[in-house]
């Protein structure tokens, strides 16, 4: 995901998010800066900012359709300030205590505080917003963010919830992606193809994209948590069987009479064993479970990618769809 | 606050909240529409809706001043969804279980999917500014309330940390009163100045009113937390200083050397005793401190209504004054 697509609009994205972010040396600033890694622990400088994929894409489809990047910046600065809300809440929701290596907020200040953090950002991507002098797309982004919102908060509510179930099916379980994962994505297509100028039906065909953009990755990323390089030995404690994650081809395995006990007997340890791993990666192989979920990832992105087909303009077309394969196939 | 001057809007504006949140079956919104008092724990109709203090005066405000009232509901309903999504995550971290004998989010569904609640009402009151046709009003609205939260979330933040800390001084406490209660009760007067059509001179005033009023209100309340009636023999456990609860004229008397001492003592346990209690509160009433809290709270709403002085016509004004005087005045 570094490739040369995103740079242009590197340097200007960070300004413009740093330009909507408090600057004060009051310990709830700092620590927003920390979130968007900005500045380490001791308020010192620091390059942790992550690969702000969602609103180089956005900028990226934005321009690619013709508009103005300040017309852009300010849904894609939006964007990444509800992005890193909801990492701060999900984290204090998941129990995380490190996210690429670095302590997470609640780690360091406790649920309570951190809570705080993430409602500064949240009410500073609406402020984001308010930047632009144009009051109607303003208005179109608004309804856009606040509808991803909700269904990025009702996936994260179904998530948490499928924790406590073990009768969690494949359907619920990409429902809730769509909502977890592809509701962001679908507002980065939504705002790029609105601040573009687009009717409505290509700002719905956009959002519709990131939504299966989103649920391709996962569908894939599913994949390589148990297939991946790393895992293939099964050695791995990256490995989704080794973490017990119910991800997609559990789901499917935990459906199928044959390979239903093969992870039941897995799961009934709180860390399976190696051998156990093993086992359970042949017994999904063999019923064909990898080969079902490596087709579904491909079949989200065939519907992500048929959505861009009356987008006029070989080269939009050409790079909408390159853009699209790198989001699915950002390392994991 | 059952005053009547309030009544004249609680039902269009019940209906506008009603309508500004989901009405699905979900648990998600079923809980949402819990904490607005909508619904009880098994989701049967309840009536536990509290007296919606804020947007009532929103709406109040901006009709005296000439706003149509379609004008005023859009923000008065995001104020009072503020407000909750505030009450949510606000009982997380003081750890409140119950707040009117109900119990709190939390308390019923745990942190996680509290915040998320929280998260919810947030995202909806931005949702409901949006339904306004006049984007340029929406704006305007938008910028109020997002840096009315931004002082609230500060607020809050210093609540927190005055809790780790015995050296906080009244002014430190009055500024953090100016963002956790203050904050939205200015977005509240510059809301409705905004739906009448008042300059931005008239619209800071009512900003800066409603903030006094926030610390007029606050510092009565600390007053009566220690010398109001059912606290009068110091038995009450709704006593501040039972509680050992950092109120005004705790924070007074912690700055006086004659009252330092009987204060830490009675504070050495976690349960300050009866005659402890009685000692403290005699102390500081012996050392002026009573009287001095009484005389803030008046010099704040002396404040809140000298920025009245400019608003044209009698019958405005005095309306407003009234108002102004219940919203101090409002039952504990």
């Amino acid at each position: 995901m570094t490739a040369d697509v995103f740079q242009a609009h590197r340097e200007p994205l960070e300004l413009a998010l740093k330009a909507a972010l408090p600057e004060d040396h009051s310990p709830l600033s700092a620590s927003a800066r920390y979130v968007m890694g900005w500045e380490d622990e001791n308020g010192h400088p620091s390059e942790a900012g992550g690969k702000r994929l969602r609103p180089l894409a956005t900028c990226h489809i934005g321009t690619l359709l013709g508009a103005p990047l300040e017309r852009v910046l300010p849904g894609a600065v939006a964007i990444e300030l509800i992005h890193n809300f909801s990492l701060v809440h999900d984290e204090i929701q998941d129990e995380d205590a490190t996210r690429h290596g670095r302590p997470t907020l609640w780690a360091r200040l406790g649920t309570a505080q951190a809570i705080n953090v993430g409602d500064l950002l949240f009410a500073r991507a609406f402020t984001a917003l308010s930047v632009s002098s144009d009051k109607e797309l303003t208005g179109a982004f608004t309804t856009v963010l606040t509808g991803a919102v909700e269904r990025m908060i009702r996936g994260q509510w179904s998530d948490l919830e499928f924790e406590q179930r073990t009768d969690v099916s494949a359907d619920e379980y990409l429902e809730m992606v769509a909502g977890k994962t592809g509701a962001l994505l679908g507002a980065c297509g939504a705002i790029a193809a609105l601040a573009a100028g687009r009717d409505r039906a290509t700002v719905d065909a956009f959002q519709r994209w990131g939504v299966s953009i989103g649920l391709a990755f996962q569908a894939q990323d599913d994949y390589l948590g148990i297939w991946g390089d790393s895992a293939e030995t099964g050695k791995s404690n990256t490995n989704d069987i080794a973490r017990r994650k119910k991800s997609l081809p559990l789901l499917l395995g935990l459906a199928e009479p044959g390979t239903r006990d093969v992870i039941l007997r897995a799961f009934a340890n709180e860390q399976p064993e190696e051998l156990e791993v093993v086992a359970v990666a042949a017994a999904l192989a063999d019923a064909g479970i990898g080969d079902r979920s490596l087709s579904m990832a491909r079949a989200f992105q065939a519907e992500a990618e048929s959505l861009l087909q009356a987008v006029p303009g070989e080269a939009a077309r050409t790079g909408l769809l390159s853009m699209g394969r790198l989001l699915v196939d950002r390392e994991r």
